[in-house]
């Protein structure tokens, strides 16, 4: 070790602060933890968390849309499934959970919102390394809704390139707990960005398309639907166009999609959370078709958003 | 959703405090952030941050043994690599990191410490999810010592069970990259507790032997040591292994190793910052040889303490 003047000298050791001044800025929203409703700038987890330190934690997000949530009791399904196959136990029954996630979205006051659920390992109270030890941390936050597409995105298509990362294997981690395990993504993402793409596509261990940093992708060939079929999030969106699908009387499968056949296809899009449906015209600098966004494409954009409203599928916010 | 009697009048929505009243209790150490030297209490991350949020983020720990640190250039050499490789940068060198590890072991008091730095992607002022946007954060802290195995353990050996998860692949995550993925590892944990261990190995992708939950294993088989090759982390304790047997001369390599051959092993032992050599003599409830710490494993246990106060491997604490 480099010995430096402060080391030489015990006595100019620095100082001990009581409390953290913290000079970043943080995004309107609400958010809850250990029973307080707070501003976002006061979300946070102590690095000590297992959830940090070895990413032992399960989430879900879902979205309120013109003061309604959509398919909340899809999300809330995903997380509970996630806490029981990590073992993890939460002092809130789903209605509780419920109820807290509406209690941010409408103390924020954000129409559009996007609202997240979590639950961490947390730590045990010796600090032992015995996770069954730990006392399991809900937290919830609601902040303004935000896309993986911008608005000239969602004209005009996404701009997407293929990375060679390929994406965490099931018999590693299990896809259907929504899970913090991101590296591949954003390693991916650099790769894309290397390429001057928007975003990026990895590939699943045959090398077939898995799925992006936080999004499924479908193709239409002939008219027929098809996204990857393993190694991927289930997604909520994901599964929200297979009920439009079945609604229209479109044919969709998962099935494996190898890098080929997404080319060649007639239209690609995305699906997220984050945005919904949304376009994709250029993969690896070559155009999709056309170039232009397709009408299959178009047609569910348009029905994903009017189901919006609809009871069956959202609910609504009271705000005060 | 749910609607619940708070959601029903909007007049009884919660209040929404001005600061997280901390319920938790934390351990006695000192942490760096924000360029202010603070108590574990305050050490924490926001839930926005992508080193939360998408586990984007690389560390090291180093300890510290007798009021000196061990190997630390190592520990440096690593972080920096995988800084390098996350495309991540902090406004410190290697000099300033290593005083900011210093000043929190110091102050800390702690003799023999566990000593973390680490940075996180951030997040971006604007709240982007592009993270080349997003500001870097480091982080370091300093808190008492902690082992894999505890004294009894040492004593008799650890008693461990293979499990079938699969250690995340490098082709997802370069193990070069010290990073919080785990939830394979904590999985695995989960399935030797189901078994009556005490902890877990997992395998690699080709069914092999790979690493537990922070560490690496060595196996001895007629004098000659051996530990898994790829898909592991390259352990600063696993590479002391391999020094310490250069000094001796015995011969240690890095091999494929499988179920079969690390059961039949003569030694087992893993290794780790958090314990240093710790022995292994019950695999899958079996005995490992006679199902006594063996020869090899005592005298490399010896040796990797006695190199704590050399100067060639050691560098002191200045404490106040």
């Amino acid at each position: 070790m480099t010995r430096t003047k402060a080391t030489e000298d015990p006595a100019r050791l620095p100082l001990v602060g009581d409390r953290h001044v913290d000079p970043h800025s943080y995004p309107d929203g609400i958010a809850f933890l250990d029973g307080q409703y707070l501003p976002m700038s006061q979300a946070k987890v102590s690095v000590l968390d297992w959830g940090f330190l070895h990413s032992d934690a399960t989430y879900d997000t879902v979205h309120v849309w013109d003061g309604r949530f959509f398919r909340l009791d899809l999300h809330l399904d995903r997380f509970f499934g996630g806490l029981e196959k990590l073992r993890m136990t939460i002092p809130f029954d789903r209605e509780g959970v419920a109820e807290i996630l509406h209690n941010c979205v409408a103390l924020s006051g954000h129409r559009a919102a996007y609202v997240e659920m979590l639950c961490t390992r947390g730590a045990s109270p010796t600090f032992s390394r015995d996770p069954r030890q730990a006392i399991n941390r809900f937290m919830a936050f609601a902040v303004q809704f935000g896309s993986v597409a911008n608005a000239e995105q969602l004209r005009r298509g996404l701009h997407v390139a293929i990375s060679d990362k390929v994406r965490i294997p099931p018999a590693s981690i299990d896809p259907a707990i929504k899970n913090y395990h991101w590296l591949d993504l954003v390693r991916g993402l650099y790769d894309a960005y290397d390429r001057d793409a928007e975003t990026a596509l990895i590939l699943d261990f045959n090398g077939n398309v898995a799925e992006g940093p936080g999004f499924n992708v479908f193709c239409v060939k002939d008219g027929r639907l098809s996204t990857p079929a393993i190694g991927v999030l289930p997604g909520i969106t994901r599964r929200t166009v297979f009920d439009l699908c079945g609604e229209e009387g479109l044919t969709a499968e998962a099935a494996d999609i190898s890098v080929a056949a997404l080319k060649a296809a007639d239209e690609v899009f995305i699906t997220s959370t984050a945005g919904g449906i949304m376009p994709v015209t250029r993969i690896d600098g070559a155009a999709i078709a056309d170039g232009k966004v397709g009408p299959v494409t178009s047609r569910l954009m348009a029905l994903y958003w009017r189901k919006h409203d609809h009871p069956a599928w959202s609910s609504p916010v009271k705000y005060p």
